[in-house]
């Protein structure tokens, strides 16, 4: 490789292998049959070594240094350079016998948290977990002797670069103060106002599908499937997302639909220019989910989303008014799970996962201490106790078993983003502000940190009090 | 690598890039929106060029090399290793730059292909057929001073290890004799005994899928889908069968449905203990087109399958007699297409091909030559011009857009060995003609040559009178 045209090239030759990736990963949520797991595993890992041999090689190494002494460089083209360069630093850190074995315990860990979650048994999860978290541990322990920080913040910095734990406890804590009161203001909201009509799911997946091309998704470069669980895939040249129905839950379908239309505007608006460079990627999964947050959240809780919402519903014979859907929406649900409960205890859940996850990573608790610190922690954060039911308890999520830690306050942090950006954007019009969030957010990739992005464009420091202002706005309006 | 261990993973891994784009490949004909056309072409290239680099590379080739010095090894491992160091070989004649040069160059062909075949622009499509057979002569000149055999023949021999044009000039000689006489023959076949009964595309996607299942497909490992051109994907471990089905053509349906169905059969089964080395894949196209017709051509028309095939509709409501199902499928079709006409006329269609492909690589005719040829021989062989109608003549097939030059006639070879196994197998059972093929074809892999299997499995030497006579026995039995 000689020049910068080489490099380029070589990171565009990644982002195409993990174009493969990304519509079979789609494909196997949605399309492939039972048994062909194992096979789709092994082929998905095998791409993701090449991805990691492709990005730490010495040829790109060399090639990287040499570029940056060039003295004509342009700035935009310095900072792709150095967050190739830091990349490249940061993925040598660790041995590549040490990523495959991750690699190989996660997929047994994931099979494994599938299995014993349907039978509610920890012991036989907690087992293969631990094995998971002590190779985990000792690629943090790589990592934060490299860096200076924490074992747990080496690893919250691969979601959330440049993040420290030390904002992330202020933020949670800010938080405390005034989020336990709301939960107490509110609380007639938990009154039953579901929405019991029943409707059709192929009439839902036509209104879904209408929904999201009115607001702009692209359906010749994109498409809407059904999967076991939400979730917005494929590449930025073609965004797949999907979504599950319940005849029973009309109002689920669709805002987990705004959620997923929010994270493909991100990845479709992406800078295009430095194609697999680290900088052409999301800034940050907190940025990430402020942008799905904010469809589902703000933007989903607009006057005019509401009454187009009931338009449609019009349309369809169905006929549900706008303060019907509001009331709903905004029903306290203190005793579901992370996914299906209200804004107001979703943050207490993330409070939750993180104080457990830190002190895991940081070896301050064992794997066997999670079921009792869960509960405990439960009951003080939601007031509730999980008691022995691990299966709605610390067994609910995937991501430990999948490995991902220190990305459950990333959601905390999407919250808090999305809540400032609903501030600044205020009284703009839907037009108006697709074309803020592509300039302050989408197409700014990673060349900067995420708290850069957001204080440069909401103008103002990170704060919670916004998200506070946003919570009681919308339940006092009801 | 040091160990034959080393190797077979090293092959395993090229198994497993190939797995991915088999998906993406499959999800192209099927799922992917219209305008990620070129981002996944280039995905797709990216990921044959990292198998061209893999599958040539020096510490391969050294390892193979090594391996094959330990005098302790078995039969079938020096033969795995034999064919993998002669396709290493093979693959290092072309310089990386020519391979990435006629992969480009395809794209836009196949692009220019789809483009100018819908409005019948022979000249548009001929300025980018002739850039791309520019390359392919030079390939083929380069395979041919190494092989010592014609360009076109070391081009055969991509498709069909090892046929020679000596035999295909023999095979399709010997054809001429006999067929022309059986055009004449059945002419009364040529009046319309169409099925008119319109079936709705939902009952008929219901009864293919029933059908499959019923002969054995394995939907926990597969899947039958929608595109535009029936097609066998995916990977063995995961068989993505697609149909096109038209209200008014039941029949086409089902019959395409058996095809891919033998090609499914075919896949599944090759042997798996050396994946991704060259006897792991299928022996030839030949060979596989031998497995699709023998459940098109050969089983397909059996008295069972029909009975079974009539009851079916007779299930469904729709009671279509045996009878009637063997009279629409032996109509003849002379002024069909080549997919669309019958087996007789078939075979002339491709020996149309087969003489053209021959002549343009081996440089005795030019690109804007073919339409003049082309109707010459249509009137010669299939007895109608195609005049200016490059469209349904010369333009009809994607393969030499495709640069598959050297294919054509493994259909022949399709044909005469699906019959010779035909005739070979003769009365078996249904579950008995499975393990016949199993053992004499499918977990052959690419051991052998493909005449070789067929030679061996049926004790018989490679001629066309089997096919003759099976044509005679299906077209006098109505």
């Amino acid at each position: 490789m000689k020049e910068l045209s080489d490099i380029k090239e070589y990171y565009r030759s990644i982002y195409n292998i993990e174009h493969l990736m990304d519509i079979c990963y789609w494909d196997q949520t949605t399309m492939m049959p039972e048994n062909s797991f194992l096979a789709r595993a092994e082929a998905l890992s095998e791409a993701e070594l090449i991805i990691h041999e492709k990005k730490t090689s010495q040829a790109i190494f060399d090639a990287v240094e040499k570029s940056l002494l060039d003295n004509s460089l342009d700035n935009i083209t310095i900072m792709a350079l150095l967050s190739a360069k830091k990349e490249i630093e940061q993925k040598r850190l660790l041995p590549i016998s040490l990523v495959k074995e991750i690699k190989k315990v996660t997929c047994q860990c994931e099979y494994s948290w599938v299995k014993n979650k349907e039978i509610n048994n920890w012991q036989g999860f907690s087992k293969d977990l631990t094995q998971l978290v002590e190779l985990v541990r000792e690629k943090a322990n790589i990592l934060s002797e490299a860096s200076g920080v924490s074992p747990y913040e080496s690893l919250l910095n691969e979601y959330e670069p440049m993040m420290k734990t030390d904002m992330l406890d202020n933020l949670f804590e800010e938080i405390q103060i005034w989020l336990p009161g709301l939960t107490e203001r509110f609380k007639s909201n938990s009154l039953n106002r579901n929405i019991n009509q029943k409707i059709p799911i192929r009439t839902q997946i036509k209104i879904n599908k209408e929904m999201l091309s009115e607001l702009g998704f692209d359906f010749s470069r994109g498409r809407l499937d059904v999967s076991a669980h939400p979730f917005c895939g494929g590449t930025r040249d073609d965004i797949r997302i999907t979504n599950r129905y319940s005849d029973s839950n009309f109002m689920g379908g669709i805002y987990a639909s705004l959620h997923e239309f929010g994270h493909s505007l991100y990845e479709r608006n992406l800078p295009n220019e430095f194609l697999g460079m680290p900088v052409s990627y999301p800034c940050s999964i907190g940025i990430h989910e402020s942008q799905s947050l904010f469809f589902e959240m703000c933007y989903g809780y607009s006057d005019s989303f509401i009454n187009y919402l009931s338009k449609k519903t019009v349309k369809y014979g169905l006929n549900i008014s706008a303060g019907s859907i509001r009331k709903h929406l905004l029903k306290l649900k203190p005793n579901e799970t992370r996914i299906n409960t209200d804004e107001i205890h979703y943050l207490q859940h993330i409070y939750l996962r993180y104080l457990i996850e830190k002190d895991l990573i940081n070896k301050n608790i064992a794997v066997n201490d999670i079921p009792e610190l869960w509960d405990e922690l439960s009951l003080k954060l939601l007031g509730i106790s999980s008691g022995k039911d691990h299966k709605n308890g610390c067994m609910q999520d995937i991501h430990w078993a999948a490995g991902f830690f220190g990305y459950f306050p990333c959601y905390m942090l999407g919250y808090i983003y999305a809540s400032q950006i609903h501030k600044k954007i205020g009284n703009l019009n839907y037009e108006e502000t697709l074309l803020w969030l592509r300039k302050n957010i989408w197409l700014k990739g990673a060349f900067f940190s995420p708290v850069d992005i957001i204080e440069s464009g909401t103008e103002d420091k990170i704060i919670t009090l916004y998200a506070r202002d946003m919570i009681i706005a919308k339940y006092e309006n009801i």
